[in-house]
């Protein structure tokens, strides 16, 4: 059967996640499953290469699946984006890929991006798109926080209790953080890049940083939860809402040219 | 009466617009008269720089409105926003000017931005936030077509029927066009400067240059277009959802500092 590559872009809001739920609770998986089998009659299993939890939004998600019929690949995501209507999924771009290509098992790196918005002001255009926190932030202080955690180490402390990884060594390669201009206060971007995460880790790391920017925690403070390898040492886990997978990079990129 | 200036924030998608309406539809200023009557008894009646239509939003639109009691204005700010929720409405800041401000009559410049999506599939976070097309647009042209509107000129080509402005000659200082990366797509924004605007006229030279930049017009078309003076010489009027009024000048900036 053809196998194709999809990569997705959804807001997390109204699922309960990515990952299709035994007891039916709206999932982008599942949406995504039914709108294969009005083009294909019958059930349809597709993996992904990052299962986000609910309310975590993607930019740039990538699932594979495989199709009896060798769809032209953009008749394939016009199709599917019609049947997806009114859910907040889209499909950006559908490439044709070999057997060989598992949108999870192929990845060698995920991107996330967390939006953090500070302001006084109740947030309107980006509710439910963004964190927002009323205290101030100190820019440096979070960078000099997330400098702690780059590298190879044992993330037990910003892992959470249901994670299912075998290990909890990884390697982080990048926390980038950029600040903005917004409408009554500023915006803080971090970008976070790895081969993969652990359950919750990136909202643990940003809950985290921002007690820093916010002086409750010195990147100290950061090293020893790290060292501390215990879920007791996080600091607080952030919503789901400001974060989005956007990314997803595998040896050669199917979606390339 | 002391007398204050706010400077406020909407998500245009639940109005009817900013002006109350004798029929009782949401508005923006119904909501925040709403509000500043929950702090002090009785009818009030503000006053705003841009009289936005239905569906347009704003990050920096200004109003004023007289007090009995001596606010300060930072409470004045938290006080409105509490009784605002849920309304998609954020008061950014308050300070207090003197008898001789006036919102709207007071401003000497108008800032809107326009964003425009391009791309197939259907926009997932930003839904209500732009206006979508499908074409992909040139920006050169696009830019070439704005350049021949810019200046002293009579727009009653860009004007709606209904504006109820005593002339249709204004001065557009800029409109400057820049390409942003957007995820499957690219995203065009409109950032428009004149002392004040015609009604719709924004929309209407935004609708026009996105045929330029589709290849259906050319700028000589803009150019006879504007020099026909007659509406129906208008390209597409664009949908409000990509609108927003960003920031209203003053002589002297009640909110700086």
């Amino acid at each position: 059967m053809p196998r194709f590559a999809l990569k997705i872009e959804y807001h997390g809001g109204p699922f309960s996640g990515w990952q299709r739920q035994a007891q039916g609770q709206p999932s982008v998986q599942a949406a995504i499953e039914t709108a294969l089998s009005r083009l294909e009659p019958g059930a349809h299993t597709i993996a992904a290469a990052g299962r986000t939890d609910a309310g975590v939004h993607a930019t740039g998600q990538v699932a594979h699946c495989d199709l009896a019929r060798d769809w032209d690949p953009f008749r394939l995501s016009e199709a599917l984006n019609w049947h997806l209507k009114p859910a907040p999924v889209a499909i950006l771009s559908t490439v044709r890929v070999d057997d060989t290509f598992h949108a999870r098992f192929s990845a060698i790196e995920r991107r996330y991006l967390f939006r953090l918005v500070q302001r006084r002001a109740p947030v309107t255009h980006d509710a439910g798109l963004v964190w927002q926190v009323m205290n101030p932030l100190d820019l440096a202080g979070m960078r000099a926080g997330a400098a702690r955690l780059i590298g190879h180490h044992d993330f037990t402390t910003f892992r959470s209790s249901i994670c299912q990884a075998q290990s909890p060594v990884k390697t982080l390669d990048e926390i980038a953080i950029t600040e903005h201009p917004y409408p009554g206060g500023r915006e803080y971007r971090f970008a976070l890049r790895a081969r993969s995460f652990l359950h919750n880790q990136v909202r643990s790391i940003v809950g985290t940083l921002e007690r820093v920017g916010a002086g409750g925690w010195s990147p100290d403070d950061v090293s020893a939860a790290l060292a501390a390898r215990d879920r007791a040492a996080c600091g607080p886990v952030c919503p789901p809402q400001g974060l989005y997978l956007t990314g997803v990079g595998y040896p050669s990129d199917p979606f390339a040219g």
